[in-house]
């Protein structure tokens, strides 16, 4: 199955077709309410479960998504990034899952764990020094011996399509929400979240959430100007990435407000989700959580869906 | 609502009077699988997610069980329990849920969240010396003063009745198992399992699993005659306790063989579970994957249900 490559702002059309193109590729995650932190944040929560996703995170949406873009001759040449996250496993997998070859640069100094993953699914892996100078010199030189295609992460509305599924699905899976909170990192999927909303349930507010010492998506927002993170210094590895042009463009459009948030607040979030849910979180999945823990004036008493972006830790190196 | 108390060993109709009285106050917890575990394992394994359940384990069931077979006058003055773990919480919240007093009796060493949670839950806590001897004693003294009535946490009929309900469970949610392990303590789950399986699914194996280090069921069951355990040098917290009569009546006839593993399958198991499932379990909840893992010639190719018994962990002491 092919579907055509967006080189505008995804319409409603444009995500109906995606979701149902990625439907094999992806699981429909659950949604899941906890009775006892409906409690302490005086609100009624939907987690979206993106944790439970294939790859362990919403990543494998957007990889999918973009994968499926492709001409039979482009995917035959196989697939390529950078990325020492969640993104490289999911455009490992869908190579995998499509039959074509993977081509992932990862710093050489990324986790042995996240490399075992990498290669488990079969990806062709290219070590480079760990600065993104040398990611991108060296992606360009697998894409050129090599004829792959370059997955962006975020910047690519092929990629937001992806996953903006996610809010899709939960606004299929828990009705009458007030609100949709996700973090924002790149925006790939704060900017699909937001379609999602204003397509499939035009009276629901957008929010963001993100840590305070990366707030470069609440400065933009802000200023109506992008910025730039000073640091990456925050527990919520996968948020640590400047916005991009297209994600940026649409978050100022359409996403209402963003909240920033404290390490400790993250912390105690993501404690909360794994003691009362007894789910495993990444930091960053916490990061709306704490938006709402922190901010009782603006959601108690609301239904609020909440994006829970993925779920792959280092099991040795938790902030309990 | 009110059943019948039993002074036999519960037969189909008494497990499903159970199921159906204690449906308003328990969940029914799903039944997830992983495609990369059933890899690993080289079986179709179906995970009954009792650590999703009410309090963070399968106990819910047996206390509520109990508590339901009270009259109004006994109910009326509180139930009562010595425990420092699941069991006290569970009989803690099946009180409140009745709208009843629950009197708990707990070692002063018990961890400081287990005593927030179950105070939580509004149980009158009184701690007494950390040994069985301390505990008894105290609780005879709180039961004499109040009138409540003592749930054991496994050796009755009425308790095992409820554990039973997660197999019955399993089984209506996971079709055509060869067979359901579940780990061994006390034996109330086992014996509960047990029965549910032959009621309900008699062409289907019970297994037990069992740290080595607590192998009292092992050896009974192999010799015949009750044995102890010389220490409770496990990880598995829950599965300390040696078995109790009835409990050990109803494995002996019904169980068809019982695995021991050593500490450090329970942990990789535990581990494997946290990282491709994204789902926090305790450790006596990875015994039976443990098993598994540990006995291919056994279980290669086969539909396996196993019970995850509870999820409530020290996220400060880890064993990774």
């Amino acid at each position: 199955m092919r579907i055509q490559p967006l080189s505008h702002i995804p319409d409603a059309d444009d995500l109906r077709a995606t979701h149902e193109a990625i439907a094999p590729l992806i699981h429909r995650t659950p949604v899941l309410s906890s009775r006892s932190i409906d409690g302490i944040a005086g609100a009624s929560l939907f987690f979206k479960c993106e944790n439970f996703q294939k790859i362990g995170a919403f990543k494998m949406r957007g990889a999918s998504s973009a994968a499926l873009r492709l001409t039979e001759a482009e995917r035959s040449n196989g697939l390529a990034t950078h990325s020492s996250g969640n993104h490289a496993q999911a455009v490992a997998l869908s190579a995998k899952l499509l039959g074509v070859p993977a081509y992932i640069v990862m710093p050489e100094t990324s986790p042995a764990i996240k490399i075992a993953a990498t290669e488990g699914y079969g990806a062709h892996i290219t070590f480079c020094a760990n600065n993104q100078k040398a990611r991108e010199e060296t992606l360009e030189k697998v894409v050129a011996e090599t004829g792959a295609t370059f997955i962006h992460p975020y910047n690519d509305y092929n990629v937001i399509a992806g996953q903006a599924t996610a809010a899709k699905e939960l606004l299929e899976q828990a009705e009458g929400l007030d609100a949709v909170i996700a973090p924002v990192g790149g925006g790939g999927l704060m900017s699909g979240t937001a379609l999602s909303t204003r397509y499939f349930a035009p009276g629901v507010k957008v929010y963001g959430a993100e840590p305070r010492e990366v707030d470069d998506a609440y400065r933009s927002f802000t200023s109506g100007r992008m910025q730039q993170n000073a640091s990456i210094n925050t527990i919520a590895d996968g948020l640590r990435t400047n916005l991009g042009e297209k994600t940026f463009g649409i978050i100022r459009q359409e996403v209402d407000a963003i909240f920033t948030v404290s390490e400790a607040s993250i912390v105690d979030a993501m404690q909360l989700i794994w003691e009362r849910m007894k789910i495993i979180v990444e930091p960053s999945s916490a990061v709306p959580l704490a938006a709402i823990l922190d901010n009782p004036a603006v959601f108690a008493g609301q239904r609020l869906g909440v994006i829970l972006t993925g779920g792959n830790v280092d099991l040795g190196k938790l902030p309990f």
